[in-house]
């Protein structure tokens, strides 16, 4: 690796799990002063990231995709499990995650509430999505996700209760289920859930996650225009 | 814990994450002479999972959740989260996963996976069921969900190309990640998704699964009647 070569490379766009993954490598170059990424903006709305160049990266034709040019070019795709190799590699000290071996139950809350994100909140939402602003008008469809997704709102509300972030100890620690989830309920205006009153302490989440420097400045790449 | 207390209680129920759950149970039982698990059935059609001695347990109401008796009555929900646990204080040889301190490409593969049927296959397969049998008939939301499992189904297909498993040196291990999009893809003919000639690879997997006594004893528990 060259001096002028940054380890990560990441394909990434404007979506939750672009920022999932952005939102993390800017937290990590705060306490890695080696370390660095560039990235390749995909426009998912032209299908770039179906081209053959792309499967070849990815079989499932999505972003985000990161490349390892530190560690032989290794490849790595959905966007939860990019951050869980990130973390293994490039947080050693576990500022935003759990240590396996010495936090073993700090650590599985964590990997509980990733999963309940990556599984629940996104493919539900998405949906929501899908029907609000790219489908023909299908009541029942709106409904189903609409009342889905605010469900699993209340749900990550019952776990904030008493808390600051999703996993850790006492009130918690900013750790990758946040990251995770943080990525999709900020654009709950986007799929048309607001206000957010319903769900205070979730409420107050998203508010205490917009500070984070890491997330101010994770969503701002790749750069809208 | 009493020598007549098994280590691991489960709730579960006759559903794909309910049968992951169980098919690492077994397989940790043929590797641990000690370990052993009890299960109760939630039928998820009585909403039991639903009530609020269940919610203490899991605020998202969803089977499997599983409490371990010999760590302090620890809880864990999500079955990806679930399979990741086992394996960390149930499988220390690795047999069923992978080291991530010395296959760390392995492992990220075998997440990659993981978090590939969590959030695609099971969800989007999920969707296809409740369009199929349990919605009106939308034929636009029948075709999106069939559609887009089926296209699951291919990317599975295209991976599995000169491999027995997901994740692995070589023609792969049978892992957590195997355990994970099987309990899904074996249920295709519920989803209306038949034959499976289109994607050999896929057959020839779900065939080679089939046969894994872990599996042949996992998909028993719980009981159908």
């Amino acid at each position: 690796m060259s001096s002028a070569q940054k380890p990560i490379f990441v394909y990434t766009g404007v979506t939750p799990n672009g920022f999932a993954t952005t939102i993390l490598l800017e937290a990590l170059k705060s306490i890695n002063p080696g370390f660095d990424y560039d990235f390749e903006k995909i426009d998912i709305f032209e299908y770039r990231q179906k081209e053959p160049w792309f499967i070849e990266l990815n079989p499932n034709g999505r972003i985000p995709v990161i490349i390892d040019r530190s560690r032989n070019d290794f490849k790595v795709f959905e966007s939860s499990a990019i951050l869980l190799y990130l973390a293994l590699h490039y947080d050693k000290q576990h500022k935003y995650w759990f240590n396996p071996e010495t936090e073993p139950n700090e650590y599985s809350d964590m990997l509980q509430w990733l999963f309940f994100a990556h599984g629940g909140i996104g493919p539900m939402q998405g949906q929501l999505n899908h029907f609000n602003r790219h489908a023909p008008d299908i009541p029942y469809a709106k409904k189903r996700y609409n009342d889905e997704t605010k469900r699993l709102y209340g749900v990550l509300d019952i776990r904030l209760k008493d808390r600051d972030f999703l996993a850790g100890a006492g009130r918690g620690k900013y750790s990758l289920a946040d990251i995770k989830a943080f990525t999709w309920v900020r654009l709950h205006g986007l799929a048309r859930i607001e206000p957010m009153d319903e769900w205070p302490n979730v409420k107050a989440w998203l508010e205490r996650l917009n500070k984070e420097t890491s997330v101010i400045a994770g969503v701002q790449v790749p750069p809208r225009t």
